[in-house]
């Protein structure tokens, strides 16, 4: 969706944060008749559970005995899916601001502006960047040479892949890369840490080990201290420039590098947005988990209320309760009293589901 | 499980209700590493969901896009078995009292006693009782001949089987027992309602008319006025005497009576054990929903707290910050801090999932 700058998108509400826990405040605000726009830096919906523990199972979550952090961010966008949320993914909220008419505009670090009648703040605990290398050389090659967690489907047809990282998930690229050579003629694959630990499962360093046997992986310690741009383009990255364990300085052929140093959660700018915080997160009322500015609220591991777990069930029900607090704030004379899903019609309308009774 | 009514069973925790709620308190609990005893009215675990609507689908529980109540108690039973509940449905609890090393002493209509250091009260709307006939002179049928919402798997051979009631529930029974006639020799299946109208779909009504025009099945309008013995044995029942509309009565064969008049919910003695109530709800503190008892808990839609929804998923957050009130309690010298199925190894070893890394 393009959109002029000085035009914002009007909406009822904002959702912060595309995690489990705001996935299911668009679907509790949907069961209320109210249509959310989410924002996620990230790319992907699914928040924290996907990137950190996508393939593990989680135990807790209430009538799921068993359950990934992928099939659960899936299960939790195809249960939203029927109030058709606007996504907006890779976009960070950098400023909020009350308006004269008590709405909120947000402006993202892509430019993008929302004036919203309500915010749901479901942030986690904060926005995932991924950890960047220090260098300033390579800031002009990154998003086309160099990538910071990319997705596994990044071209890499004819080049030498760098994965610089020590983790599973940094191993993972690696052998994605080597699994492509047959393919897309990647030329080469090294997988760069700083040491000689990994911290991966026995059978992807068994499965390593066996790739490096061959030659069709190479695993280098070291660290990258510069960026070598080709001879004939200088706008272009041929390579890097790597300070080993025995103090020589080597260069490394590169056209592809993908850094995979983790990624951390930054706070960021809701910090200077001027709500009540305790120890870094944001106060709520237990009663609609309503922060200290009316219209603002907050759900999951970024609220704290006495008593407070930060588990996804936890979170699952302060969206609830934030909905309905939400209805009561942007409808005040609608006293809409509860209904089950599993008997409302009002509520399978809004869902999709109504039945008409079957035919004789 | 026979117990000498002398020597209660002893616990540290007892959960009252075995409804979703009721099913994730225990595997709450068992995370804490606490086991639990749980007591339904109802002959098998999932409460009001399964009672009330077993095959409709619930659409808002969190991961759950659609899921009926009778798969909802089937997953939350599943999910909770690693903990090894002690289960004893068919139990009312019919007194509470303090004794004098503060734990609880409770007693069942069944006679059953459990000494518990703690107490979850997980009840819903009460206990689910079967509504029936205000007929004396049946009383001494039942358990026998006359059954107050039974099970469909009820031995009927032989029989001539009326149903008594006129919702999906009661037209349910009464196609089951039509189904079983060609294997166990049912004799005659009459379902008796008060008046000409069922509430039932539309394709069992069908599926009705079609059996009745067979002769497979009588429809019949009346109400049951007395119970006709067997002239040669006085302590069996042999017919129903049956007034008609039309101002007549009439005998019916019954060797069977299945009364299926709904059930209704009984807040019953649980009034009587001196806990604070707004509105016959319990009142808790939202941080542990600990009530105004120490060491008795209530969660679901039992109780009551400024913004409270009686939804299951608010239920669910509750059994957590109750799992960690009655953690805090049990063990005031143990602070154990937040850890996460998807990673502690801990809470994987009781739950039975630990893995061990995989051979090279």
């Amino acid at each position: 969706m393009t959109h002029s700058p000085t035009s914002p998108i009007e909406s009822d509400a904002v959702v912060i944060g595309a995690g489990p826990v705001g996935l299911y405040m668009v679907f509790q605000l949907g069961l209320q008749g109210i249509h959310a726009h989410v924002l996620d830096v990230l790319a992907w919906p699914g928040g924290q559970p996907v990137e950190l523990y996508g393939d593990k199972p989680i135990y807790d979550i209430p009538g799921l005995p068993a359950c990934t952090g992928q099939v659960l961010a899936d299960r939790l966008t195809e249960q939203a899916a029927p109030f058709n949320p606007s996504y907006h993914l890779g976009h960070m909220v950098s400023a909020l601001a009350i308006q004269a008419d008590g709405r909120y505009m947000l402006t993202t670090d892509k430019g993008l502006t929302l004036l919203a009648k309500t915010v749901f703040i479901a942030a986690g605990v904060g926005a995932f960047v991924p950890k960047k290398l220090p260098l300033p050389a390579l800031t002009p090659f990154e998003g086309a040479q160099v990538f910071y967690h990319p997705p596994h489907t990044l071209d890499m047809a004819g080049c030498h892949v760098v994965v610089a990282g020590g983790d599973q998930a940094a191993l993972d690229w690696a052998l994605t890369a080597v699994a492509q050579q047959p393919t897309n003629g990647v030329q080469s694959v090294t997988l760069l840490h700083r040491r000689d630990v990994l911290q991966a499962s026995a059978a992807s360093l068994v499965h390593m080990s066996a790739l490096c046997a061959s030659g069709k992986l190479t695993f280098m310690v070291g660290q990258v201290m510069d960026a070598v741009p080709s001879a004939t383009d200088p706008t272009a990255l041929a390579g890097l420039s790597i300070a080993c364990p025995n103090g020589q300085r080597v260069d490394l052929k590169a056209d592809r590098l993908v850094v995979m140093q983790g990624i951390s959660p930054k706070l960021g700018p809701l910090t200077a947005w001027g709500l009540d915080m305790v120890r870094k997160q944001l106060a709520v009322d237990t009663a609609t988990f309503q922060t200290s500015q009316r219209g603002i609220f907050a759900v999951g591991d970024i609220n704290t209320y006495p008593g407070k777990k930060k588990l996804l069930v936890c979170g699952f029900h302060e969206c609830v309760l934030a909905a309905f607090g939400a209805a009561a704030y942007l409808f005040p004379d609608c006293n809409q009293p509860l209904e089950y899903t599993s008997s409302s019609s009002r509520l399978q309308q809004l869902l999709g589901v109504a039945t008409t009774p079957p035919s004789a």
